[in-house]
């Protein structure tokens, strides 16, 4: 008898995260060992709870289900925040998942998230080899932060690099429009790593020089160094932009906003307010006309505008997960290895899961430039690939049509 | 000998304000009155500096110049905000301009603006019938806050709806992902009308309820109201969007962020932080997790996102100006005339300007719900034809080609 597969999502929301759930339930399609596709809503807590809904079904009625859930952003099966004990500090919730996997005929396992969900996911696997479990495990990326590390990139990282260029070259052209000096802050997502906030010189073309300083928390934040740099700026251009990662740091390790900063249960630092913190600081000290702009979390859900390497790659990381457990690997990350940049070309590889829980990937330093204010050609030439092509979204009414959100009618209610 | 046409742009950027430009070059190109089309950088700037672009010549030397312009977001003549004297307040202002024109052989001069820039071409054609005069005047209407009587909306109005309405559907997606209660403020443009809020409602279907709640500034906001409305939506869904106008005021006519609100020369208020005053209360008064966004100036320049209905207006209506200004009228504006909803149906027709300056128009009250907490299906009716219809963008490494900014590298210089 064939057994069942189990999927769920976790983290914060991408625009291509459903791709990669699109990508497990087509491998299962495809698959000779596999049957349904359960998946379990909000997470992890979905099979504590014993909240499912089956995947394949929904598959197999409608022929168009597949192509929208790739393009639906957020998570369909909704997320979680869940951080998981080890096995030594609570059995008892191992105990009661793998119970469930087990009375559900559940032959592997795929956990689709970021840094905390690969966590979750090698825990899991830890356990199932101690428990003698034939249950495979597989984590599969996605993170628009792009800090997973013994991956090229994250699925999710290529769509946000788009939305945020876009957007940039888009505020370009509105900061142009006025001839009088003009300074612009745009603050990007990227608590510890700015590979979104690089995205942003990708805007840069023949006729756009903004933005014109970029920072990245990977280097530290001189407040005098950064008014230097705007004067010098303004004396070159009416229009200066500056394009900064939420988590930019001083010398000593403090965040720009820091009043603002608080710890969530996961020790990460909620910040806001980077960009309203260097508006003030640029009218106090420079007295030019500014704003500051927070592209806020519209760069994780533009479904309207995804990259299609991203979507496609995004797709063919969840199939191959499944391929890969059907052949008897387990405790694994499906990871892209980049083959060349021009033209773009990669293979998929597998990452033992150990290598990558609670670890993270910031900017090469030598991607930046030396004065900290700027990325290199080489960070641009990395990005560029991951941005291309366009997919074709369905449209009704002028608006998007996406996948209703699943678990607000779901199985279990 | 045919004589010549001008053509400025004023005001805050859209993005259809360059369709309209490109409906005035492709009527002048149709002419049989009608030669060159200068293009005057800055607005009415550049006619007092002498700063001039050939813009027939573009169109006739490179066949996808009036494509591509039609699909540039923000000002590709660049923008000022000159509050121009009265004749009788500067006389020599006028003798100025009316100079450079006559020396230029211009036959009619279109002013492609808002509110003031109807103000100032209302001027010029009352001085210019004072001077006796052949030269026509007509002002071309565009402004994303779809606030100028005798039109049904404006050019600009419609791109934006869509943008917020889209917008509005992704954030639903990115907040019904946590099994959590969470607010959700989104705050919108529109300092004196709710036009551009109300379009967040838009965003509503078969699975989405949110946003549950919209403020104009049209009814007085009342907190403690605000605060009920809040706790009553929370009880029935776990996730509660609030769109709210930058502009909403108290009983007492004072801003919700008042704190912040500068006035310009014009006397408009300058308003930021609406979002994070509602933020601040619903945290300080309820107690739950809230987070508040500002679509910021992305609703006026998203050129990768417009409504095709929109740009095609915007381009009629400029041709119109200049058919009716062959034809020997001045002092006008085209206006949009809806003859149905749908299907939706509309004409163009003229307006006398002078009826049209320093006037705005509101949202109707019958149009907002009674506890003012909401709009009606009416509202909706009327919004929802404006917003149809995709553009096909061009996009080249994965970012919209747009036209390079005019003004930078133009005649004069």
């Amino acid at each position: 008898m064939k057994r069942h597969l189990m999927v769920a999502q976790s983290g914060g929301p991408t625009a291509a995260i459903n791709a990669s759930l699109a990508g497990v339930i087509r491998g299962a399609l495809d698959s000779e060992a596999y049957d349904k596709v359960y998946g379990a809503v909000h997470g992890i807590s979905g099979v504590l709870d014993g909240n499912f809904l089956e995947l394949s079904e929904k598959a197999r009625e409608d022929g168009s289900f597949l192509d929208r859930l790739t393009r639906t952003p957020a998570m369909y099966l909704g997320s979680c925040r869940v951080k998981m004990p080890t096995v030594e500090e609570d059995p008892s919730i191992y105990d009661r998942i793998f119970q469930t996997l087990e009375e559900m005929n559940i032959g592997a396992f795929f956990y689709i998230g970021g840094n905390d969900s690969m966590d979750t996911v090698t825990k899991l696997a830890a356990v199932a080899k101690k428990r003698g479990s034939d249950i495979r495990f597989a984590g599969v990326p996605k993170t628009i932060d792009n800090d997973l590390v013994l991956t090229d990139h994250t699925p999710g990282y290529g769509s946000a690099a788009k939305y945020i260029a876009t957007s940039m070259l888009e505020i370009a052209h509105d900061t142009y429009i006025y001839d009088l000096p003009c300074v612009t802050i745009v603050e990007i997502m990227g608590r510890d790593s700015g590979w979104l906030a690089a995205a942003a010189a990708l805007a840069r073309n023949e006729y756009n020089i903004t933005p014109q300083l970029v920072y990245l928390p990977e280097v530290p934040f001189h407040r005098t160094t950064f008014l230097e740099d705007v004067r010098r700026e303004l004396k070159r251009s009416k229009n200066v932009v500056v394009a900064v990662s939420e988590g930019i740091r001083d010398e000593n390790g403090v965040y720009i906003s820091a009043k603002e900063a608080v710890a969530d249960k996961f020790g990460h630092k909620q910040l806001s307010g980077v960009g309203k913190a260097l508006e003030n600081l640029v009218k106090k000290e420079i007295g030019t006309k500014v704003r500051s702009i927070e592209l806020s979390i519209l760069q994780r859900c533009a479904g309207h505008a995804t990259s299609a390497q991203d979507l496609e790659e995004s797709v063919r990381l969840g199939s191959y997960a499944v391929e890969k457990a059907e052949e008897g690997e387990t405790g694994f990350m499906p990871s892209v290895h980049r083959l060349s940049d021009e033209p773009y070309s990669y293979e998929i590889r597998m990452e033992d899961l150990q290598n990558i829980a609670n670890k993270a990937k910031g900017v090469p330093r030598e991607w930046i430039n030396e004065a900290g204010n700027d990325v290199t050609e080489e960070m641009l030439r990395y990005i560029r690939p991951l941005i291309r092509g366009e997919v074709e979204n369905e449209w009704k009414n002028g608006l998007p049509v996406y996948l209703p959100v699943a678990h607000l009618n779901h199985v279990g209610e």
